[in-house]
């Protein structure tokens, strides 16, 4: 599949946009022509870069405000087209994205478009290029591309065909089926866009809000296996306004560009008949990647080993033993919960999850598979016989690592740590694992874990804390045996890292008796959360539960929640550097994670880091 | 006017927003129940704090879901309202604000929500207390408020009224007219919200984008003056939610709402007749603005005096002389601008604009009343002799001047430079000045000028740069005397400072003859901002410009725009740190301000800082 991508989905320079494109595989890209317009390089100088870059220059748009117009200005849009018809030239581009007039438009009468862009293709002839007309949503005569395609097919000139545009397409709810009806020559350029659903006017969520395929709710898969029937072969190229994209680092959105259209080639591949693969859009499949059928192990690294063992401890964990070679690394182990813990040495870092390993069914496959998405290889050390763990880097920086599975319960890499055998504890589980996400990479975060670990998005939600709204993505193997919580603190607000060290990341663990699980841990010394009264009055206003259920909910620092399955009990840890742990029992089928109450968690360690900040002790 | 403010709107702990509310000088406050549930102090412990600080606890607030419902849920509510009424007993507070039902009301009908909230009443006379029932916009069965006030009617029972809130009034388009029929004892609650005129659905608008009043694009005026008509004399309460407002310094966000009401109360009060006054909730009126006549002076400071005076005399401003006592104060005068040099040593320092006098009619009331709607005082020491001109701070810290007016083109103030006349010369005014705004603090900028100086929004335009969006907010005074923009870069990307320096902020002036200033100018060894040639490609293809034209626009640097009234020419000079000069020629009545080009500048400013970076001298 060739693939492309309009410069307008990158930041920066014409020139640092070409180079990004290049850089992360695109075989072209789209010219806006603003981008051009504010270059200091001129056309022959774009060219001849993108030459030595190899990459081919699919489209000069857009052009704008051109057909059902009276003859005296047809003929002042005429010359303007002429002038970019011979920038085109300079530039070696062939083909010119022509949008359904939206601004100037003041007939509505088919003959008179048609005839416009007989007159327009005639002079693109001239030229030796070509015109692509796509429907705008919102053009104002012409807004859905049977439309465009009826005129195209009205004007019947080999020097016009139609553009099709997911995102005119799909936000305007249009099925996609007729998209088979076209002839393949008479498509001359498809530009996709994915979009979260969201209700406000069109044209602000085109212009703010679209994201890469696989990032947002059209279902583009469809699309794409109607436009691989009709035998187009054309680029495939992502035009996509975001308002993040427009300010984050180029290299890393034109990677996330191109993943997405690796995964959408893989997804279509897929979806599509055996009969109809071998000639559509030459789409090649990538390695098969399962579901993961649990967590392996976590690593946290820490600068603070010392306060760091002493939670494992008042959890229940024990330690497992440290690594025959790395003596830096020990394991700490409970029920099928393994933590490796990273000595970073006495410096005072705070604790953070380091990596992480997946029970993947094929490892191999699931490597080969991340690379083809250009996730990027950890190369760790390690020596002859030892384990030799294959993994990538997540787009926040977390390790991942693709670990066979473990039928006995016994991970292949843990006998490295002198661990014979993991015993039974309280503690059973990871019930989730919760990843805070700088807000410029959430979107391509969620990519990452669908395409690359076969997760799924579940539920998004949104809360309150003292010092902004926390965004927060649930998403889980369908057979619900990973979770993870991706979440996003407010942007920068004034108060810069104050604010950050107050979303920090956990490591939620289950039990089946959360109340033993927290009287060990108080007589151990652990240092709960504190959990205010007035918490416990709303609590009791909400469910009127028995006053020694209540009771016993606030000596153990217990919160809790309830839906029509089951309830919900759990504590937090305080906060260690930018970690802490939760545990937590579910009984009956309870359905949440304890959004409910993280309000009330946040506004605690919202307190917790300004105190430390006046300098009063943890 | 008694004012009060929910505390929903303010960012931090519970006990914080207390703090910041008293210190702006609100009467009272709203209690948002989730900032006292995730509070570790008790309601005894709020109530006396809200005591000390000299505020009343006006509402407790929400309570949801309660009428429409099967009696046994309607038990499971009435337990749950029961146990707020004992917690607003201890809170000392008497009013609950009771939203219609959004989510569980299963029965439509007025019958049986009367009969529900009879009860409801009924249980409140036991503790005290009176609720207040609010239609939201977004209700099941009831979200207008006259259908809730019917409810109220007929109820008919002393514990119970109705809430107004403007937003959910306002978001639905409806009429306020009939707010005057509801009697005053029938309505216990105001509410207040402006928004921004924004197509989404009414949930995500609300949630999000609240702002003060005189921030955003609803008539509250008019909901006022037929509020003040019923006889209400209760609490004007603010409660905005505003995704911005949640992550900013409290302390300002408390004064910008205090400011918000304190300026819609003198406009209630303009808007009453004179008989309708007296008894219409205590309005006070605050001295009168007129607006500025012109522009008195800018003021830059500069570490770096040589390239900025060098700059100055290549637009072809003369030194008019060194104050006669601050001697670091410099004045270059040319036509009828006037620029203060403040010389900040040798430091390097970036050149800003440090300080701004309008021409206002009367000085005195100006700064009695923006003293009265919180702007801080500026407190600039002066000897016996001078002209002491009144000012304040806007949101940005820029120093704004209230100078007299100058009939004849000579300020007051100027002699102390030594100047005694000042002569024409190409440059004749200035155009506009922009002002870089902080993003959380764009709503408040917008209302500090329209409330203290008198000018008026004209419109809001976005546009791209390789970095992100801007935003920005033509200002003006009616009179046209006085033009601002204020524009906000993209939130913090990741590119953090470095973004920040890629959008300075300028002076723009105004010369009948732009070609001859950029002559003098070139002649003069002015390091021009560098225009693309393929911005003047572009240039010719959209306007069709005779060559030699074109020429000119070439050689002088000068960017073009044109529209139907007439032309607009104009050039950039290389910034000076964070501060660039603009030279403006318009011909005829071209009503912009050179949008169009923006891009063209903030990608060359662009490349600008980039390159130094990098290293490369500028």
């Amino acid at each position: 599949m060739r693939t492309s991508i309009a410069t307008v989905c990158l930041s920066g320079t014409l020139a640092e946009k070409l180079r990004a494109a290049a850089d992360a595989g695109f075989d072209g890209v789209e010219i806006f022509e603003q981008d051009l317009v504010v270059s200091p390089h001129s056309a022959e100088q774009i060219r001849q870069r993108a030459q030595d870059l190899g990459l081919t220059l699919d489209l000069f748009q857009p052009f704008r405000d051109f057909e059902g117009v009276e003859e005296e200005q047809f003929l002042k849009n005429l010359h303007r087209l002429e002038e970019k018809f011979k920038l085109m030239n300079r530039l070696g581009i062939e083909m010119i994205l022509l949008c359904s007039n939206v601004g100037t438009a003041t007939i509505n009468d088919d003959d008179l478009f048609a005839e416009q862009l007989h007159r327009a293709a005639d002079l693109a002839e001239k030229y030796n290029v070509k015109i692509a007309y796509e429907a705008l949503a919102w053009g104002k005569f012409v807004n859905d591309f049977e439309h465009a395609h009826a005129l195209v097919e009205k004007v019947n000139h080999k020097a016009l065909g139609t553009c099709l545009d997911t995102f005119h397409i799909l936000s305007r709810g249009w099925e996609t089926d007729e998209v088979e009806n076209i002839p393949a020559e008479k498509i001359f350029f498809v530009q996709l866009a994915d979009a979260p659903k969201l209700s406000m006017d069109i044209l602000s969520w085109s212009r703010h809000h679209r994201v890469f395929p696989g990032e947002g709710d059209f279902d583009l898969v469809k699309f794409m296996v109607h436009l691989a029937k009709t035998g187009y072969d054309g680029p495939i190229s992502l035009e996509i306004f975001n308002d993040s994209f427009r300010k984050a680092e180029v290299g890393r959105t034109a990677i996330d560009g191109l993943r997405s259209l690796r995964w959408l080639e893989d997804q279509t591949w897929h979806a599509l008949s055996a009969e109809d693969r071998p000639s559509a859009l030459e789409l090649r499949a990538l390695p098969e990647v399962a579901e993961p059928e649990g967590v392996d192990f976590i690593e946290i690294a820490t600068g603070r080993l010392g306060e760091t063992i002493r939670v494992l401890h008042q959890l229940g964990f024990r330690l497992g033993g440290h690594h025959c070679s790395k003596q830096d690394y020990q394991v700490w182990t409970q029920g099928d919960v393994r933590i490796v813990v990273c000595d970073r040495g006495a410096t005072g870092a705070p604790t953070t999850i380091s990596a992480m390993g997946f029970d993947t069914p094929d490892p191999e496959a699931a490597h080969a598979r991340a690379e083809l998405l250009r996730a990027q290889t950890i190369d760790r050390p390690h020596i002859e016989g030892e384990v030799d763990l294959k993994g990538v880097y997540a787009p926040d920086g977390v390790e991942l690592f693709f670990a066979g599975p473990s039928p006995d319960g016994m991970p292949e890499w843990l006998p490295e740590f002198g661990v014979e055998k993991q015993e039974a504890g309280l503690i059973e589980a990871i019930d989730h694992v919760n990843f805070a996400q700088p807000w410029q990479h959430f979107d391509e975060a969620v990519l990452f874990y669908t395409a690359l670990m076969a997760l799924e998005t579940v539920r998004e939600d949104e809360f309150p804390s003292p010092i902004g709204l926390v965004r927060n993505q649930v998403m889980r193997s369908p057979n619900d045996a990973v979770r993870l919580l991706l979440s996003v603190a407010p942007e920068d607000g004034e108060q810069g890292d104050f604010l950050n060290a107050a979303y920090p990341e956990h490591i939620a663990l289950a039990t089946a008796d959360i109340v033993a699980v927290a009287e060990r841990a108080r007589k151990r010394g652990l240092d709960f959360l504190p959990v205010p009264e007035n918490y416990y009055d709303d609590v009791q206003a909400r469910f009127d539960l028995p006053q020694e259920f209540l009771d016993t909910l606030k000596e153990n620092h217990l919160l809790y929640d309830r839906d029509e399955n089951g309830e919900f009990l759990h504590f937090y840890t305080r906060t260690l550097g930018t970690l802490f742990f939760e545990v937590v029992e579910r009984r009956g089928g309870f359905a949440g994670w304890g959004e409910t109450n993280a309000p009330v968690r946040l506004a605690a360690q919202y307190r917790e880091v300004r105190d430390l900040e006046r300098g009063i002790p943890n």
